[in-house]
C-alpha cells in the first residue's frame, strides 16, 4: 500500500529503490556510458521488473535527456521524505536509502533487494553515505553529536605497531614523563636547549636504549629493529633529542660497531651505549658534503711513532655540521689513510677531542655552528685538526689495517668497492630518519585534522551552525590524501626497518637502493605535509604552542642530512640503471624488449585501446590496475633514461656528460621506483590484516594513495598515451568520493597513530 | 684551401658550416619532422650549394639513418678543432661556432653567412653557447675567470626599481645602517626582540615614512605608491619590522584614515604616522577569522550617555593575534554595532586601551599569544572587552554613523553592500603583503643562486675542478624557473600597486579581485620558494647565519594573514563567476558561446590539429602561444565551472552545496586567472623596455615562466586536448634550454634586484 507521498505519481518499490542511483548519477552527471551499461545489467537480475517500470527507466538512463527540475525535485522530495522517516543513529549510505525507499512502499521481496544491493555495490553506493542536505535539522544535530566508527581504533593501533606494540607503548609512557619536557621559554637559547637535550639523552641512555643495537658482550641486546623503532617513538618526542641520541648510539656508535673490530667493540661499545663515553661522528667537511669520497682531511701513519697524525689541511676543509661537537670527548673522523706515502682512500679513525676536565686537546680547534633553524638542542660544531697524533690502534680497522709491520691491508682490494662498503655499512642511519620524519608528519596531520573536525567558518545560511573546516573538498583535498600517503609510508617503511633488520651480504646493495630512495620519498612528505597542516590551522598554527613551528624547523634539515635527496636520488637510479644494464649486456635491443616484456608482465593491457579510456569505477579502484600504472612508468622511464644514456655514449659524450643530460629524468625514475615499492608494500601489508573492518578502510587509503599518485604524474601518463584525458577526469573523480568516503573515520584514523596528548601537546588537538 | 683536419674526407666551407646543426640535433635527437622542414627550408636559401653537398646534407637529415658513430667522432673532432683555435674571451654560441667552421676552409661569402645565420637563429642556436667540452682546459679556465654579461645590470635595475628608484635606492642606504641592525643572540627572547622592533620601528616614523599615505594636512605626502614601496623594501629588511611597520602604520591609521572621517584624522593621523599614538588593528577573533561578517564583539550604542559599550561575549570571542597588542595605547575594534535594539553589521571603534603609564584601563584585558613560528619581534595578542565604554565620537562614521538623535544612519542601505564596501578600503594590506613577500624571495634567490655558483662538488674526472652546482641540470631547474616567475611577479605586483594608487569607485571591486588573487599567488611563490633555495644550499641553507631560517618562518603567515589564500581565492572565482553571470544573464546558452569566442578571440587556432601538435620553436616561444594557452585555459575553466552551478541550482541544490560541488575547480579557475594577469603583465611591462640587451634576458625569463607555468598544468591541458604528448614533450625540452640559456646571466639577474651585503648577510652569499 502506497504511502502519500509529495508528489502527483506512484512509483513502483523497484523504481522507488532506485531513485538514490537516479538523484546521485544525474547530479555528478556520472551517468557515463560504461556507468549506463553498468545499470543496464543490474537492471536484468531485477526479477519482478515490469514493462512499464523498465520503459520509465530506460527514460532515466537517457544521457540526452537529463531529467526535469521538477522530475528532480520530485525525487528529492522522495528521498528525503525516506530520510527523515529513519531513526537509525548513524548516517545511511546510499543503498540503505534505497532499501528504505522500497519499503516504505510495500514489503520487500528478497530477491529484489539482492539485485538491488548487487547493482549498487557495482557503483559504490553501499560506501557513500547520503548527504546532510536530505536529513532534518534535529537529525543532523544528531549525528554530529554521536559520530560512530566503522572499525576498532585499538585493533588498527595494533596492526601499525605490528610487532613492536609492547615497546612502543612502553616508549608511549617513557616519552610522557614530565621529566623529559621543558618549558619553551626554558629552552630558548641554545646553551639551555643543549644542556636539557644532553640530560634526555642520559636519561634515555640510563633506560638502556641507546646500547639496544649493540652486541649483547657490550651491554647491548643486538637488537636492531628495536633501536629503530626507539628511533621512531622520538619522533613524537623532541626532534634535537631524537637527532641527538641518533649522533650519539647510532652514527658515532655505529661507526665504532661496524667499521671497527672486536678490540674497539670491547674498548668503547658499552661506554658508548651508556654515554659516559660521548662521541661525534665526523664525516662532513665545509667544502665536502655530498662528494665524501674526496674528504680532505688526512691521516697519515707514521712508522717511526707507529702514530697516526690526524690533519686538516686548510681553513675551509674542517669538518662542519658536526653533531655533539661539543659534548663530546672523542669523534670518529673520516680522513684519506696515507701509508708509506700512499693513499688509500678514506678510513675512520677514532681521535679523542678532548680530556676528563672538558679541555680541548692539542691541535684540536672546535668552533659551535651558532644557532640553526632548528634542532637547536643539538650542538653543531666545526672541528679542525692540526697534526694530531693518534696510536694506529685508533683505526678502526675492519675495511682496511695497518699491520705490526707498518703495511696496508685490506680484505677489499678495490678502492672504489672497498669506499662503498664501508659507506654502505653505515646505511642504518638512513633507515631510521625517514621514520622519525614520518612521526612528525603523523603528529602535524593528528593535529591539522582534529582541528579541522572542530573548527568552523562560515555558514550555509545565517540560522545554521557553520561548516567544518574539514566538510570544504579543498581541505579535504589538503588533509586525507596525506593521510593515506602516511599509512602508506609507515608500511613501506616498516618493510625496510625489517629487511634491514634482516640484512645479508647479498641484498645489502638492494636495501641501500631501498634506503636511499624511501628516505628521500619520505623527508619530502614530512616537508610537505608538516607546511600543508600548519597551513589547514591558519592563525592557529602558526602559534608556537600549537608545534607546527617546531615540527618545521626541526624535520626542515631531513631532506639534506644522512645524504641529500637529490644526490641520493641519482644513486638509486644508477642502481636502477646498472642492474637494467647488467640484465641484457650483450644481448642487444632484442634483450631489452624480452626485459620489458618480462617486467611488465600482465601490462599489456595497457596498449589495449579499452584499458586506456575504461573509466569503470571497478576498473580505477582496482590493484591490478594501480600496480600496471605505477609499474609501467618506473619501466618506461627505465628503458628510456637507459636508451637515451646510451645513445649519447655512443655519440662519444663522456659519460659523466650523458647523465647530466638526463639529469631531471633520473630523479623522475628514482621517485618513480619508490612509489611502486611504496604500493607494492602497503598491498602486501594489507593482504596480513585479518581484522575485516580494518582491512576495509585500509583498502580506502590505499586506493587513494594510488590513485592521488597516478592523479600527481597524470601530465606523464597523457603524454605517454596510457590513459586518455576522460579517464584521468575520471580518476580525479574517484579521489573526490575516496576523500569523501574516508571523512568520517579520518579522527579515528589519526587516533590509531596513538599519540599520547603529553606529546601532542597543541591545545589546537585537544578536545575542547 | 683546407687545412689539415683529423678525418679521411674534406668537407665544403657550406658543409663545415652546418656541421654545429647537425652535431646537436642529433645529440639531442631534435630532428622532429618539423625541424627538418625548417633545415630544408633554410638550406633553399644557400647560394653555392652543389649537388654533392645537397646529396650529404640529405642524409644528415634522414631521421631514419643516424650518423654512425665514426662520422659523429668526426663531427665533434671538426668542431673542437674550431673552438680550439678561438681566441675570443667570451664563449662562442653555435652559429659564431658554425661561421669559425667555414672560414677555417676558405674566405666565406657574404650570401652564405646571411643564410647560415637565418638559419640558425631560426632554431635558436644563435642564442646557446657551445658546451665546455668542446673547449681546451685553459681555455674552460680563463673562461671562468672572466664571466662577462650580456646586458648592464644598473639598467636593470633601474627597470625593475620603475619610477621609485630613487626612494628605492634611499631605502637601501637607511635599513643597511647598523643602527637597525642586532646581533641574533641579542634578540633571541621574545622580549628583546620586539624592545628593539619597537625602537626601530620609530625610526622609520621619525624618517616620515610611516606617514606617507596620509594627507598633507596629517603629517602626510598623500602617496600611496610611496607607501607601498617602502613596505616592499623593509621586506629585504627584518620582516617583523615590515609587520610591526604596516600594523601600525597601514592597518591601524588605515583604518582611522579609510572607515573614519576628518575629525578622526584630525585627532589622531598625525600622532599615528609619527608612533606617538601606537594603535593595533582588532579585526580577527578566536573564532572568526575568514569569517568577519560574524564577529562576536559588541558595540552597543547607550543613548543615555551618549556611548558606546564595547563588549566580548565569551571567553573565545576575544580579539586574537592583535600585532601591537602589547604595546599599543588604543585600538580600532571591529564590531557588531547596535543601536535601538537593531544590529548593523561590523563597524569600527577606536578604544583606548592603555593610559599614559601604560596601565590596561578598566575593562580590558590582554593576552601575549606567546611564542610563534616566526614574526617574534612583533607583539601579537588577544583581547578582551567587559563592557568597555567609549565616546559615540569614537564610532569611525565614515559608512555608518549614529546621529545626534541616537539614529543610525548610512550612506549604504544595503548592509552586506556596506561590509563589502568598508572592508574594500582596507585592501591595502593585500597589495602591500605580496610586494614584501617577494623581496623575502628575491633575497632567497640571490644566496641561493650566489651560493651554486661558487660552490662545486663532484668532479668529472679526478683531475678536473668539481662542477658548480649550478651547472647541474636538476639545479638549474629548482632556482632559474623561480627566478624567471620572481621577475614575472615584478611586473604584476608593480601593476597591482599602480592600479591602487590610481583606483576609482568605478574599479574597486576590480582591484580587490586582482589583489585577492596577487596576494593568494605571490605569497605562495615566497614560500616556496624559499623552502626550494633553503634546500639547495644543503647543511649552509640550515645555518641560522644564511638567513633561510628566518626567511621561513617569517613568511610562513603570509599565506594566511590579509586573508587565508584558499579564502581569498574563492573571492576571486565568485567575483569572475558574476562578471560571467552578468555578461549572459537572460541570454542564455548562445550568449555564452558568444561571449566565449569574442572572449578568446584568435584563440580558434587551440582548436586546430596543427596548433596541437605544434612542436616547433618558433611557435613554443611565442607570446601569442603562451597568452592564447593561458586565457583559453581560465575561459575554459571559467565555463565549466559555471555550467555545473549552474546545473546543480537547477537540480535544486543549495546555492552553497553547489559551489562546494566544485570548491577544487573554483581554486584551479581562481589561478588560472591570476596568472593569465601576470602573463600580460610581464608581456606589457617588456614592452616597455627601451634597452634591448635587458629587453633580450627579460624575454627568456618571460618565456620560461610562461613556458613552466604550461608544463606544470600540463595535466589539464592534455586531459583537456590543448595540446598533445609530443608537443608536452617538446615544452619541457624548451624549458631545459631556456634554463641552459639563462645560465649564464644569472648572477646579474640576482644582482639586479640590488639587495646590499648589509641586509643579504648570508656570508654564503658573500664572494669567498
Amino acid at each position: 500500500m502506497a504511502i502519500t507521498i509529495p508528489s502527483s505519481s506512484t512509483f513502483s518499490p523497484t523504481v522507488m529503490s532506485l531513485i538514490p542511483l537516479f538523484y546521485i548519477g544525474w547530479a555528478d552527471n556520472l551517468l557515463s556510458p560504461s556507468e549506463i551499461k553498468t545499470i543496464h545489467q543490474g537492471l536484468s537480475k531485477f526479477p519482478n521488473l515490469n514493462t512499464a517500470d523498465r520503459k520509465l527507466l530506460d527514460q532515466w538512463c537517457n544521457p540526452a535527456k537529463p531529467p526535469t527540475a521538477q522530475l528532480y525535485k520530485q525525487w528529492k522530495n522522495l528521498l528525503k521524505n525516506a530520510a527523515q522517516q529513519s531513526t537509525d543513529s548513524h548516517k545511511k549510505n546510499w543503498l540503505e536509502l534505497g532499501i528504505e525507499m522500497a519499503k516504505l512502499q510495500s514489503s520487500n521481496s528478497p530477491d529484489t533487494e539482492n539485485a538491488l544491493r548487487e547493482l549498487y555495490e557495482t557503483i559504490g553506493l553501499n560506501e557513500t553515505s547520503i548527504p546532510d542536505s536530505l536529513y532534518s535539522k534535529s537529525q543532523r544535530q544528531q549525528f554530529e553529536e554521536e559520530e560512530t566508527s566503522s572499525f576498532s581504533v585499538p585493533k588498527m593501533k595494533s596492526i601499525l605497531d605490528d610487532e613492536y606494540e609492547e615497546l612502543r607503548d612502553q616508549m608511549r609512557t617513557l616519552l610522557s614523563d614530565p621529566v623529559l619536557h621543558a618549558d619553551p621559554e626554558a629552552i630558548r637559547t641554545k646553551a639551555d636547549y643543549r644542556e636539557k637535550v644532553l640530560e634526555w639523552c642520559q636519561l634515555l641512555a640510563d633506560q638502556g636504549l641507546g646500547a639496544l643495537s649493540y652486541p649483547h658482550a657490550n651491554g647491548g641486546k643486538d637488537d636492531m629493529g628495536s633501536y629503530a623503532t626507539v628511533f621512531e617513538m622520538l619522533g613524537y618526542h623532541d626532534l634535537s633529542l631524537t637527532v641527538k641520541f641518533g649522533v650519539q648510539f647510532g652514527l658515532f656508535g655505529g661507526s665504532v660497531l661496524f667499521l671497527g673490530t672486536e678490540k674497539h667493540h670491547k674498548k668503547y661499545l658499552t661506554d658508548t651505549g651508556s654515554l659516559k663515553l660521548a662521541g661525534c661522528f665526523a664525516m662532513t667537511e665545509t667544502n665536502h658534503g655530498s662528494n665524501v669520497r674526496e674528504l680532505q682531511t688526512t691521516a697519515t701513519y707514521d712508522p717511526s711513532t707507529d702514530e697516526i697524525i690526524i690533519h686538516t689541511p686548510t681553513e675551509h676543509d674542517s669538518k662542519e655540521y658536526i653533531g655533539n661537537a661539543l659534548h663530546s670527548k672523542i669523534a670518529s673522523v673520516f680522513a684519506q689513510l696515507i701509508v708509506n706515502g700512499e693513499q688509500h682512500g678514506v678510513h675512520t679513525i677514532l681521535v679523542p677531542l678532548r680530556n676528563e676536565k672538558h679541555q680541548l686537546l692539542e691541535g684540536i680547534r672546535v668552533e659551535d655552528n651558532g644557532y640553526k633553524l632548528g634542532l637547536n638542542g643539538v650542538d653543531n660544531g666545526k672541528i679542525w685538526f692540526n697534526q694530531v697524533r693518534v696510536p694506529r690502534a685508533n683505526l678502526l680497522d675492519r675495511y682496511g689495517a695497518i699491520s705490526d709491520q707498518g703495511v696496508y691491508t685490506s680484505p677489499i682490494e678495490n678502492a672504489g668497492k672497498r669506499f662503498f662498503t664501508m659507506l654502505g655499512t653505515l646505511v642504518g642511519g638512513r633507515v631510521c630518519v625517514p621514520r622519525a620524519g614520518l612521526s612528525a608528519a603523523k603528529t602535524a596531520l593528528t593535529i591539522a585534522i582534529k582541528y579541522a573536525t572542530q573548527r568552523r567558518q562560515f555558514a550555509p545560511s545565517p540560522n545554521e551552525k557553520e561548516t567544518l573546516l574539514l566538510d570544504y573538498p579543498t581541505h579535504q583535498m589538503r588533509l586525507i590524501p596525506r593521510l593515506a600517503k602516511a599509512y602508506a609510508l609507515d608500511f613501506a617503511l616498516s618493510y625496510l626497518g625489517k629487511r634491514f633488520a634482516n640484512r645479508s651480504e647479498a641484498d645489502i646493495r638492494e636495501i641501500e637502493t631501498l634506503a636511499a630512495g624511501l628516505k628521500s620519498y619520505a623527508t619530502w612528505f614530512t616537508s610537505d605535509t608538516i607546511q600543508e597542516c600548519r597551513e589547514a590551522c591558519g592563525g592557529k598554527g602558526y602559534l608556537h604552542e600549537n608545534r607546527f613551528a617546531d615540527l618545521k624547523a626541526d624535520a626542515d634539515i631531513f631532506t639534506t642530512f644522512e645524504g641529500d635527496n637529490t644526490v641520493l636520488l641519482q644513486l638509486v637510479a644508477k642502481g636502477l640503471l646498472s642492474d637494467f644494464k647488467k640484465e641484457f649486456h650483450d644481448e642487444g635491443y632484442r634483450a631489452v624488449l624480452r626485459y620489458i616484456s618480462s617486467q611488465m608482465g600482465d601490462t599489456i593491457t595497457s596498449y589495449n585501446p579499452v584499458f586506456k579510456r575504461n573509466t569503470e569505477r571497478s576498473h580505477l579502484l582496482d590493484a591490478e590496475f594501480h600496480l600496471d600504472a605505477f609499474r609501467y612508468r618506473e619501466r618506461q622511464l627505465l628503458y628510456e633514461v637507459s636508451n637515451s644514456i646510451r645513445d649519447y655514449i655512443k655519440k662519444q659524450f663522456p659519460a659523466y656528460e650523458a647523465f647530466l643530460k638526463v639529469q631531471n629524468e633520473i630523479i623522475a625514475l628514482a621517485l618513480a621506483y619508490v612509489e611502486r615499492i611504496v604500493l607494492e608494500q602497503f598491498l602486501e601489508g594489507l593482504k596480513t590484516v585479518k581484522d575485516d573492518p580494518c582491512q576495509k578502510i585500509l583498502t580506502k587509503l590505499f586506493q587513494l594513495y594510488a590513485l592521488s599518485t597516478i592523479h600527481e604524474h597524470r601530465g606523464w601518463y597523457l603524454e605517454n598515451d596510457y590513459m586518455n584525458g576522460s579517464k584521468s577526469k575520471a580518476i580525479r573523480q574517484q579521489i573526490y568520493n575516496l576523500c569523501g568516503d574516508i571523512r568520517p573515520h579520518v579522527k579515528d584514523l589519526v587516533n590509531a597513530f596513538a599519540i599520547p596528548d603529553a606529546l601532542l601537546k597543541a591545545p589546537i588537538a585537544m578536545s575542547m
